[in-house]
């Protein structure tokens, strides 16, 4: 999905769409037809990979989920990492840091999560956090956040040479989808859990933080990891579009079944002569 | 699932049916059905039992799977716990002790993987390893092995009362179809990795191990955490009826969505008589 990819350089989030549907013409009962037929595929590549891992390889995946309150991080969980075998996922959920994460560098935590070999590593919220909450709310010095971004697109190279394949997803709602969908909570006693009166606070900060993506999307779409922004506002897009990133990632690591590193035929004689077993 | 809970008293494995379908009359067809149609109930009652960890609540679920290799350990994995949202599931895959985990008591690294609040924690094996192959192959004292037991009563006793509710489940496979399901392995080139020549060594300790098993569920089969034998020889049955056992156990806790904890209509005003954002 090249169209989704953003294109180098300055960022006006303003004017990416964020209820188009790039590259599907279909409507939502066939954007979730076309989800569910993802499955098998993914599910299949998921697998040789997680085979793979089993014999040294270093190679997986690091899908990094970032965007806005409500703009579906994990409704892409449940839909669309939840295709793929459980075994093979490892779901990060980055919150405010602990005491002991404040204490480190803002990479601690990361490095701390990252999938082990053959695994799909999903992050909701990441790094990106802290040039982002951190410099709206001014959590560190402007030099300090400042000099993340280097540091940033330093460790992403350095994951790419360590095997890690990273599909960097910024979730795209406008703020009026966002009002939509905050009402929706309020309306919904089954829902009232998932809202903070601090949300409606966020909002009045939605330019600053607007601003900061588009500093953080700037200054990190490197060729080793792009960024790309999904168009958010419907829900089984944006559910469609990463199952499609994940697809592609996987598909262009092209992981193979390992081979047997034991006589086939010579086990299959033992187990046809074993003694009776019961 | 009452049918499928172990009586106390002696275990008999070789008298408890591997191929049987307790509660079902349907064929492969309409179980994979009924599995599929489990989904929604199971990701509702997921959804509330988190829901409810979010507010102070300690419940959580532990599904915790034994079985003889092959006996689809990970197949309930992908096919039943897939079912609900990885976001809510903690799985953890204990294999033989690290180094360091052997420097500790054997429920060492079970605590360290218990489930936070809210979540399904799943093991695939467990601290039941410990007097399984432990006794089989002699990795520790018998009269180490044979205080574990109590060991294991008093843990699980100290987990129920700290809001953990136990579904521990032996797949039940029989010596035959295991050798079927190996030979399947050696049979299908995507599946080599799966296969070691080992799994055809301990064939020949089938009848300790099954020993080592009759010993742990009549020992472990306690009222707070009694033991579920599943028939495994078909897998349609044995992710069904592990996908029966999840919904029970979810159902019985009966999670309930949190109250607000906020002025719902005051936030509602609030949202509607916002400035405008974009």
């Amino acid at each position: 999905m090249s169209e989704l990819r953003l294109p180098p350089g300055p960022v006006d989030l303003r004017g990416l769409p964020s209820d188009a549907t790039p590259g599907f013409t279909g409507d939502k009962a066939d954007g979730q037809e076309a989800l569910a037929a993802l499955g098998p595929e993914l599910a299949d590549l998921q697998e040789r990979l997680f085979a793979e891992g089993t014999t040294g390889s270093h190679r997986r995946v690091l899908l990094l989920l970032q965007g806005m309150d409500t703009s579906g991080k994990g409704g892409v969980l449940r839909h669309t990492v939840g295709l793929i075998d459980p075994q093979g996922v490892r779901i990060t959920s980055f919150k405010a840091p602990t005491e002991e994460e404040r204490q480190h560098h803002f990479l601690w935590r990361i490095k701390r999560a990252l999938p082990e070999p053959g695994i799909v590593g999903v992050f909701d919220r990441s790094h990106y956090e802290d040039v982002l909450i951190g410099r709206v709310r001014g959590l560190a010095e402007p030099r300090t956040i400042e000099s993340r971004y280097g540091q940033i697109n330093d460790f992403e190279a350095e994951l790419a040479r360590d095997g890690v394949v990273l599909v960097k997803c910024m979730l795209h709602v406008s703020a009026d989808t966002q009002k939509e969908r905050l009402a929706e909570r309020l309306a919904n006693p089954e829902k009232h859990w998932k809202f903070n009166p601090g949300d409606i606070d966020e909002r009045a900060l939605w330019p600053d933080y607007r601003a900061a993506y588009e500093a953080a999307l700037e200054r990190t779409n490197t060729e080793i990891a792009p960024w790309y922004v999904i168009p958010a506002d419907r829900k089984w897009y944006r559910n469609l579009a990463v199952g499609w990133l994940l697809r592609d990632a996987l598909h262009g690591m092209n992981p193979q079944w390992p081979r047997a590193d034991f006589d086939v035929e010579a086990q299959q004689r033992r187990l046809e002569q074993e003694e009776p077993v019961s």
